[in-house]
């Protein structure tokens, strides 16, 4: 019987009970999955850094921390955490951040609203849209996310171009980099994906004069941050025809609030932060497959070199 | 020089008469492309069933006739045609099925409607899809499209079962065959994509029988053929939410009458015969290069099986 202990908020709590315990059983692991197990007894600790345990020193027995955030900054300056700590690397969130820029992507493309909010007898085939190897698709950030749906639009056809800061090589993804390959990458693109970090540099990264270096009667999808958009500037090329449509996941202020004028405004979608998440069910197959390797004596994955910091 | 008669609509001829043209020269083929030759002096014919040609009994010098439709239902039953009949394979007809097929999937898959239709300043970010590693999807038909889509469902994660009436054997795709292997295809299917050929065997294929073995509030998606949904039993299973959501690209009728049941139907998407789309450049290439094969003595591609009816 190993104790494991779980060391989040109660809203983690209810989310994850039921999964982990799943996972448990799934990989015939007999654990007794608790929030309150006296510390020497610990075998595993499941632990995000807002929950109760800040004083790892008790915990005599734990044989590794279990991170349930994919950051870590806030846990590794912790001096009295000197069991392993693993990250929680789910693939679910990139495959679903995959999933969603993908499907927005084609809806797009494909024109689907029309059909979707046109429900009213009659028969629209009068337009085609191009394949897609003729919808040039371009992706601001190409780190681990933008890369992964660059990848994924290059297989169905889109020629792809993705910018970041410094310069990338990614196959079968147009690379462009700085100030001068961001004009480059934005020039005459039909769909741009925001993917990007917030940081200073990329606050209000599309904003008046680079909206109107794009195709004119583009899209823009924004699963990335909200604050890379200059919205005042999206909303007059909206309602000026350059750019057809924008879907937008992140914003400055979440939730939107109510009477923002992107709920109303007939180009914008507006999609609640649900681009990607984490989901329990797989992040506790993660973790728990991790307690199995620990237990079966093999490497733990994502374990975080503290010298690093990740 | 060859003499090829184009048998089909006017808007056809507008559109591909300068294609045909471009891909006989680009082929070094002497063709006299026309829409009025004595029949007797015929070598090819390009045909559509909806043209002028409807006996083909006065071709008695005809090598072959070149279908400019995928599908051959209403050809295979014509008794005077005694020539040699190929299908239009088309690898842009393919791209574009692929295109429309991953579209709608992910669409329903990730509950895209929800969001498109409720702009109205809430934020419901409370439930949210699983990823598509649990969502099983299933391909009735797995000849060239079939297998082409779910290739591309299969790398976005989605487990994937293919139905064929004979055994196959495709990558990554689960192979089923015969009437027990439909069973198997459909029980606790979420997504279920129509794109088998039109025969007597396969119309009505999904009917309240086989709607009721798929999984509770799963999706249809048709971009085959109209027949092989028996209509009056996907009404009663989006009603009693067996089935969530149909999104329908073919029909019985097409035009879909104005007052059809499936235009007001909230839990229907009606797509007006635009999944995949023959594109008359590519098109072209296909059809000439199969008449060079048949001056060539090799065989032809995509020749019509007519006992099977595709």
């Amino acid at each position: 019987m190993l104790n494991v202990l779980f060391s989040a908020k109660s809203a983690a709590w209810t989310d994850y009970q039921a999964p982990l315990n799943a996972a448990f059983a799934e990989a015939g692991i007999d654990a007794n999955l608790s929030r309150d197990h006296v510390p020497e007894d610990v075998d595993y600790i499941i632990f995000t850094p807002n929950g109760p345990v800040t004083d790892f020193r008790p915990y005599t027995k734990t044989k590794a921390v279990m991170g349930l955030w994919a950051g870590v900054e806030t846990i590794v300056d912790n001096e009295t955490l000197t069991q392993p700590l693993c990250r929680l690397v789910d693939e679910s969130l990139t495959n679903g951040m995959v999933e969603w820029v993908t499907g927005h992507t084609l809806r797009h493309h494909l024109g689907m609203d029309t059909h979707i909010l046109g429900q009213d007898g009659t028969w629209r085939d009068d337009s085609f849209p191009p394949v897609a190897a003729k919808r040039p698709v371009t992706i601001l950030g190409i780190g681990a996310l933008g890369a992964a749906c660059g990848e994924s639009l290059h297989r169905l056809g889109f020629p792809v171009t993705g910018w970041s800061r410094s310069p990338k090589d990614i196959p079968d993804i147009r690379c462009l980099h700085g100030e001068k390959g961001l004009q480059e990458a934005l020039t005459d693109a039909q769909i741009v994906i925001l993917l990007l970090p917030q940081t200073p540099e990329t606050t209000d990264i599309l904003n008046a004069e680079t909206l109107a270096l794009m195709a004119k009667g583009s899209f823009v999808i924004n699963p990335g941050r909200g604050p890379l958009i200059d919205d005042a500037a999206l909303l007059a090329a909206l309602d000026s025809g350059q750019i057809a449509h924008a879907t937008l996941d992140v914003f400055r202020t979440e939730p939107l609030p109510p009477d923002d004028p992107f709920w109303a405004h007939p180009k914008v979608t507006v999609t609640p932060h649900i681009a990607s998440t984490t989901r329990p069910e797989t992040a506790a197959e993660v973790i728990v497959e991790n307690i199995r390797r620990g237990e079966a004596g093999q490497p733990f994955r994502f374990l975080v070199n503290r010298g690093r910091g990740y």
